[in-house]
């Protein structure tokens, strides 16, 4: 049986001050949970059903902790409306001082994301896209947010976040010789540009897009072409916008005929 | 004053049995409620501010009814955490018959995608690239959950959706000339792709993908490719492949100096 105070103390980690207080965070659906328990993060506790624990027995033994619990009780603990069979605590891992240089040919600054879902996609973007460093300004949604963590679908266990001052971030960029590009309304459409071959890209925010002290460091304004007349359609997801633009980075890389690095992977 | 049960009344829409019952939909966010009183759905009220009253008036004269409330009384109808200044009742329209053909170059099919933010941001993805044709599976989430009107930041008032099976949607497709095309993890590069001419492009449920009996009939399997050697990253987000996927269709027809239809807008 789970007691009243362990839920309580579970769900207390949706709150940031909470996190920090405990030094834990909250990692629900099998996904991320069978990703977390396969990665260097350190799972205190696992809360898992009979099921999950004998079909999974090698990675469940990650775990300092598995307490064997009923669906039922999967329930109680979530902060979801519809849970899957597993939910682990994690201990918040060290803050790791910021890279000297980005790595790879594209890094994202994002300038004040709020939206844990679409921080979450994003993370999941890097992942696929092989974009190593994802760096946030300090008011950007917590990457340890529950919310956060279910929309990566595990990919916060292999994307490197930091959380610094853009400031701080064009620093190692100009050290990395990366071009630093944002999207703009009024930018330059990215299907006739050349970008860069190393460049830091900044995504703004969901409702304000990026601030004035950082669009003035920026190099290139870019934007994704319209193909309407509708009057309305006046942006796109911050998210949405962010993949076709790493989409479109990668493929001139690699599959651009008329472009210097041009390589068939 | 607003009454209980009006709050009662106004909550109950975000039930799909309730909005059928009383034919009638519930819209948040003041960007949305600002473009359905500029379009064709009927708004049987509006609740909201004095101050937006005074900064909309030409369209809050819309609404057949305008009831003048406080932010603390928008905050008490409101579905949501944080709403903004206004809310809107609108009649929930007559189903219209499927189109004989499909308009422009290239409509989506959704195979059972099942959350109303991914739906929504689907449909604001359309109104971008002028996609006029959204044609959803039966199982597909509610267009009138409030949810995914909120996420389609009044795109929903611009394109067409239907609901009808795989199969009514195919005929279309093939009286229109249009290749059907699906995503796949094991598909073909689109990036080493001549896309056709004109498509109706198939996306596949959040975690199931695509069902079999619709795969059989899907012309070509087309996938994104993966940037990375990172084995645990396994797809993208829904919503994000297909913006991807559209970007790509839409640069190949207007961008891409190798297309027949090479033509710069």
């Amino acid at each position: 049986m789970i007691s009243k105070s362990t839920i309580k103390r579970i769900k207390s980690l949706s709150l940031k001050k909470y996190r920090q207080k405990e030094k834990l965070f909250l990692i629900e659906g099998d996904k991320n949970v069978l990703e977390v328990l396969q990665s260097t993060f350190i799972v205190t506790q696992l809360f898992t059903t009979k099921a999950f624990i004998s079909e999974y027995p090698k990675y469940t033994k990650n775990a300092k902790q598995v307490v064997e619990v009923s669906n039922e009780e999967v329930k109680k603990l979530s902060l979801q409306k519809n849970p899957q069979n597993s939910l682990a605590v994690c201990k918040l891992p060290q803050e790791t001082s910021l890279p000297e240089k980005l790595k790879g040919d594209l890094s994202l600054f994002l300038d004040g994301i709020q939206d844990p879902g679409n921080l979450g996609t994003l993370i999941r973007i890097c992942d696929w896209f092989g974009i190593s460093h994802l760096l946030c300004s300090p008011d950007t949604a917590d990457l340890y947010n529950p919310k956060v963590i279910q929309a990566s679908m595990g990919s916060f266990c292999r994307v490197k976040i930091w959380y610094a001052s853009f400031e701080l971030v064009n620093e190692i960029a100009t050290r990395s010789d990366a071009e630093v590009i944002g999207t703009f309304l009024n930018g330059r459409n990215i299907y006739m540009e050349n970008l860069p071959a190393r460049a830091l890209l900044v995504i703004g925010n969901e409702g304000n897009g990026i601030r004035e002290s950082v669009e003035e460091k920026i190099a290139r304004k870019i934007t994704i072409p319209r193909f309407t007349q509708n009057i309305g359609a006046e942006s796109l997801n911050a998210a949405i916008a962010t993949g076709i633009i790493c989409a479109e980075f990668k493929r001139q890389q690699s599959f651009n005929p008329n472009s210097d690095l041009f390589k068939i992977k």
